[in-house]
């Protein structure tokens, strides 16, 4: 992509003048609800005119909004992509640095987006968000080595991604406290905590628990989070 | 609300005729997407004309899908309210019988509105939904003896109450499957799990788990799931 500060004196090819006006308009909408991004802001940052924006982008604002969501979909989806090595709470603990980065780079855009009730959004550019929570589900299958995974463990995969896109919201709303590294551990155990209890009555959670467990360290997540339960157990203990 | 089948030789008052057409569209929003229900099907299910139907609602589709909301959103509230007695469990596992009950009898619309993406949904329809997930996570919070919650405890919450919307979506695109109980004791369990993960490692959570689990009995979802869990803490003793 172009940078923005292309030097001027030199007249720009098609491509790379729309990967300027992209690149304008993605840091927009990054930071601002979409109905707070116009096409003379767009213009503007890119220093060209409004006319210009139409050549390239006739649908306006939307096909505008469309191609930044898209190349951010994109983005997004290739934070995903982890080696199958070492613990695998630390392959996802990487995962999440890198997503809760992307978080904080595209904060009131990521807000607006996934809140809904914005007028740019259709059922393509819902669409595209459901394309990056399937990579996102496709990724955390190959890691469990579960590439066809039965219901429940489907459904429990797909439900803590949306239990992620919501405490991320949540993390944006209050000022992106805590800090992120806390999020993330957070996060990570509460994928551990939902295996361990899915393990519990489904047979195949139980067999990829079992193979994750064996892969775990004294040191990490899962280890840390056993030994801090240890007390909570005693509390329990009138219910075994 | 008066019934769709009201003695036709009467003249309706302008509340009744109101509710009647109400009636009428929340039947097919509730099993439909809103781009699928037109002013012509809310007449026709009404047994009135189409020029009736936008005296009442001069706004047309789109009036009569947020009236329709609204009185759907204060239905699902009213779900939410369970007595302060007996085990915690088991009151969330009453209060998540009637919301599968809803969600089961509204599914269509309830996937439509949670997708994103439909033409009738705007930052009015949004917060609507915004209020019925304040809503349950106040009640929640009344349960759990923290009305008013520090930063975990409040995320907590609030992302479980997401993956319970987002588990909802993919028991509905599942054909309903799980049957609505297992999937009510899933729910149960991933509260619990997720709260005793975050007991471990934040003061406030670990006093509300300590007040839960004194409260629970030995035959219900806390020890059933603390039982079942016991043999994956033998896979798990070399980390300990």
């Amino acid at each position: 992509m172009t940078s923005a500060a292309s030097p001027a004196y030199r007249r720009l090819s098609v491509e790379e003048r729309r990967g300027q006006l992209l690149e304008a308009a993605l840091v927009l909408f990054a930071h601002r609800a979409p109905e707070d991004v116009s096409l003379d802001d767009v213009a503007e940052a890119a220093g060209v005119s409004r006319p210009l924006v139409y050549r390239y982008f006739p649908g306006g604002k939307q096909q505008l909004y469309e191609a930044a969501l898209r190349s951010s979909a994109d983005a997004l989806s290739r934070c995903f992509a982890e080696p199958a090595e070492g613990p695998p709470t630390e392959r996802l603990g990487r995962v999440l640095d890198r997503y809760l980065a992307f978080v904080d780079g595209h904060d009131a855009g990521f807000s607006a987006l996934l809140r809904g009730g914005s007028v740019v959004e259709t059922s393509h550019t819902a669409a595209i968000v459901d394309e990056v929570r399937r990579d996102a589900a496709g990724q955390i299958f190959l890691h469990l080595g579960a590439e066809r995974p039965g219901g429940r463990l489907g459904m429990l995969v797909r439900t803590w991604i949306a239990a992620v896109e919501a405490a991320s919201l949540i993390w944006l709303d209050e000022g992106k406290r805590p800090p992120a590294g806390e999020l993330r551990d957070w996060l990570v155990d509460h994928l551990v905590a939902l295996l361990a209890a899915s393990a519990a009555s489904d047979p195949e959670t139980a067999e990829v628990v079992r193979r994750l467990l064996a892969r775990e360290t004294a040191g990490g997540p899962v280890a840390g989070l056993a030994r801090r339960l240890v007390p909570l157990v005693g509390e329990a203990a009138h219910l075994l």
